[in-house]
C-alpha cells in the first residue's frame, strides 16, 4: 500500500511518456488520437512526442497532412524500427542461440547451433555463445539496449548467477559476468557494455507467450526443455516466488510413492513426463540428440510404444496441472517448449485428467492449448523483454531534465 | 503496463493523502516526521493533515508543543480510534459471528453463536446473522464504513454471490443482497446502507495473517474450516485467480488413485486431511459439533488412534504443500483455521514430507509455522479489510474538491 516517495512533476512526466509510447506501441496513432485516448492535452502530447522522437523511440513516416483540413487525422506516429533493439541469448543442453529484435519486437537476426553442452565448462559455452551473439548483432545492425540470457536452471536472488543447472552441470555460475568477459574477448565491445540479465528459460518462455502468444493475463505455461518447467502468469505478471524459484512443476509430486527422482524425492512429475522417463517408456532409453523431434516423428508414424508413452506422460501432466488449476485458477493452461510439438499425443490424456479432477469450478477442454511459439519461446522472451522494458519506461532513454 | 489515464493533480493529491495516512498508520508521527519520511514539504504535509483531521481519520491527542523549542517534535498524529470502523460477519457451518473493529484495527465488539447452518435456508441464516450484526454495531458505537461477509464457499465473479458452499447447501445465493434485506428487516438501517462484500473464509483468513500475523509478503496459508482451503499471498497481495476460485487446496490430488471425493475426483487432499476423513481415521465417524476441539482434546490426552489419524493428515498436507512450494516458492507456509489448534500433531509428519520433497531449492522446517489467529482469522480479516481500504485510499473519505 505504501509508496516509495511523493508523487512529483518528474514522476508525472515519466509516467506520461510511458503512457504516450504505450498507446503508440499498441498501434500507430496520430497526436490527436493519442490525446483522445490518454486524456492528455494536445499540447502535452506534442511535447512528449517531441521528446520520444528525439530519443529515437518514435518515427513519423510519410508527409504531414496539410493543416486546415478538418477531420483528417495528422501523421501517424509509430515505434521506430531503427530505434534501440533487444538481444536474446540462450544456453540449452543441446544448443546455443542468439537473436536481435527491434523496438517493435520483430526479429532482425536469429542464429542457432546444435552443440552438446552437458558437463561442458561454462567459460567454453559462453565463449562460443559470445561469437554467436556478435554475429547476430552484426546482422541486425541496430543499436541495442540490453541483453537477456535464457538458461535451463535456477537463477537465484543474486543477479546474473545460475544457482543450479543440473543438466549442464552448472552450480553457482556467475553467468552474466562470465558472458560479459566472453563478449569482450570476442571483440563485441558494444554488447559487453550492455546491461546483461539472466533468467530461467521456462520463465522467459512464459513471458513470450504472454507478450506474443495472445494469452490472457492469468495462465500457466508448462514446458519441456532440458527438464520440466512452468511459468505462472498472474494479472499479466510472472510469479517469481519469494526467492525466485517459482515454477518447478517438474518436482510436484504426482504419485507420492512413485519412482525416486534425481532430486531425492519420489514420484515427481519428471519421473513420468520428463525426457528420460518418456524415452524409457517408449523403449528409446539412452537416445541422444533431439528427443522431441524423434518422439514426434515416431508417434506420427504410428509407433504404438511411443504413443503409449506420450499418453502416460500426458496423464501425469494432467494430474500435476489439475493441482495447479485448483490452487491457482488460471484462465488457460499452455503447453509450450518441446511439449508443443508433442501436443497431439499428450493432450487427450491430459484433458481427461483435468476434466475428472477440476470439478469445483468451471473447466473446459479448450482452456488447455498448445503454444505456437514452442521451442522458440525462451529466446524470443529474452529479446522482447528488453524492448518492452524500454517502452514501459522510456524516460530512461529520453532527453534529460525535461 | 498501460495506465488508465494521465497523471493528474487530483490523482497526486489523493496519492499523497494515502502516503501521509499510511505513514501515521504505521506509527504515530508528528508533521515534521511525516515530512521527513515521505519527502513531502512541511507545508504540503500540513495541508494534507488538515484534510485528514477534518475527515475524522486522524486525531491529534495532547496539547501542542510550545513553538520555539528547538529539536522537540510537534504533537504526534495518530489514527482516530473514533474514526470510521469496519464490520466483519461470518457464516460458518456450525456458527455465526459478527465483529466491529476501529480504524486502528482493534476489536470493539465480537459476537459469536454456535448454530448448525447445514442445509438451512440462506434467508434464515442471514436473518439471524443480521440480529448479531446489529448487536455488534450497537456495542461498538462507531460509525462504520463497510461490511464484509466471510463464507465457507466459492464466491465467483458476480459480486456478492456465493456460487457454491457445499457444506451449507448453498448454490448461487446472492448473499450480499439477502444480507442487506435482512439488516433492513432487523432495523439495522445504518448497516444496511453500507457497501457489503462477500469473500471466501480462507481468503479472509490469509489476509488476516498478512495484516495481523506478521507474515512476509509471500506465503501460503493452509486452513481447515468447513473444508480445506488456502490463501496464496504473492508480493503482499492475495492471489484470487482468473475467476476468483484460487486456493482450492482441498482438491489438489494427493494420491491420484485414492478414495473418491465428493467433488467427483479421486484422492483429493480432503480425503486425507478433511474433517470427515480425519474423524473416520480416528474412529469418530459421524461425531457432530466442534471436531477440532474434540480431536485436540483427545490427542492431548494421548489417544493413539487420534494421534495416528492426525499424523496421516499431516503427511497428506505435506505432500500437497510440497507441490505448492515447488510451484510457488513462498517464503513461509502457515497452518491456520482449525489446523492451528492441531499443529502439535500435524506438524511433524508435514515437515517430514516437505523436507523430503522440496529439494531443488532451500527449505527449512521453521518456514512451516502455526497461525496465532487460528479460527478467528476469517472474521478479523473481514473487518480489518474494511479499515485498511480506507487507509489505502482516504481521498474517498476526505473533504471534496481539494
Amino acid at each position: 500500500m505504501r509508496r516509495a516517495g511523493p508523487a512529483s512533476q518528474q514522476g508525472m512526466r515519466w509516467a506520461n511518456l510511458a503512457l504516450v509510447l504505450g498507446e503508440i506501441a499498441a498501434e500507430p496513432r496520430s497526436r490527436a488520437e493519442v490525446a483522445a485516448a490518454t486524456g492528455l492535452t494536445r499540447a502535452a502530447v506534442s511535447s512528449l512526442v517531441e521528446e520520444l522522437l528525439a530519443a529515437g523511440l518514435l518515427t513519423e513516416p510519410g508527409p504531414a497532412v496539410p493543416s486546415g483540413r478538418v477531420g483528417r487525422p495528422g501523421t501517424a506516429l509509430a515505434l521506430n524500427p531503427e530505434g534501440p533493439g533487444g538481444v536474446g541469448a540462450e544456453v540449452g543442453v543441446e544448443h546455443l542461440a542468439a537473436c536481435v529484435v527491434d523496438l517493435r519486437g520483430e526479429v532482425r537476426s536469429w542464429h542457432r547451433v546444435e552443440v552438446c553442452n552437458r558437463g561442458r565448462a561454462s567459460a567454453a559455452v559462453l565463449a562460443e555463445l559470445a561469437g554467436l551473439l556478435r554475429r547476430a548483432a552484426e546482422d541486425a545492425g541496430l543499436r541495442t539496449a540490453g541483453l537477456t540470457l535464457a538458461v535451463p536452471g535456477l537463477v537465484g536472488a543474486a543477479e546474473g548467477v545460475v544457482e543450479r543447472a543440473a543438466n549442464l552441470g552448472w552450480s553457482g555460475v556467475p553467468a552474466a559476468a562470465e558472458l560479459r568477459l566472453a563478449l569482450r574477448a570476442a571483440g563485441a565491445g558494444e554488447l559487453a557494455a550492455l546491461p546483461i540479465e539472466v533468467d530461467n528459460e521456462a520463465n522467459l518462455g512464459g513471458l513470450a507467450e504472454l507478450w506474443l502468444g495472445g494469452r490472457p493475463a492469468d495462465f500457466i505455461h508448462l514446458s519441456a526443455e532440458a527438464g520440466i518447467g512452468s511459468a505462472i502468469v498472474v494479472g499479466g505478471r510472472l510469479l517469481r516466488g519469494a526467492r525466485g524459484f517459482a515454477g518447478e512443476l517438474g518436482h510436484v509430486p504426482v504419485r507420492p510413492d512413485g519412482p525416486e527422482c534425481a532430486c531425492g524425492a519420489r514420484g515427481c512429475l519428471e519421473q513420468y513426463a520428463g525426457e528420460s522417463a518418456v524415452l524409457r517408456a517408449a523403449g528409446l532409453e539412452g537416445v541422444r540428440g533431439d528427443w522431441v523431434a524423434l518422439l514426434a516423428e515416431r508417434a506420427a508414424a504410428g509407433d504404438a510404444a511411443v504413443r503409449e508413452a506420450l499418453a502416460e506422460a500426458g496423464a501425469a501432466l494432467g494430474i500435476a496441472a489439475a493441482g495447479a488449476v485448483n490452487l491457482l485458477d488460471p484462465a488457460e493452461l499452455v503447453l509450450g517448449g518441446g511439449y508443443a510439438e508433442l501436443g497431439e499425443w499428450l493432450l487427450p490424456a491430459m484433458r481427461a485428467e483435468l476434466r475428472g479432477r477440476v470439478t469445483v469450478r468451471p473447466w473446459s477442454d479448450e482452456w488447455l492449448t498448445v503454444s505456437r511459439l514452442g521451442r522458440r519461446g525462451p529466446l524470443l522472451g529474452a529479446a522482447v523483454g528488453v524492448v518492452r522494458a524500454i517502452i514501459a519506461d522510456p524516460g530512461r532513454f529520453a532527453t534529460a531534465d525535461q
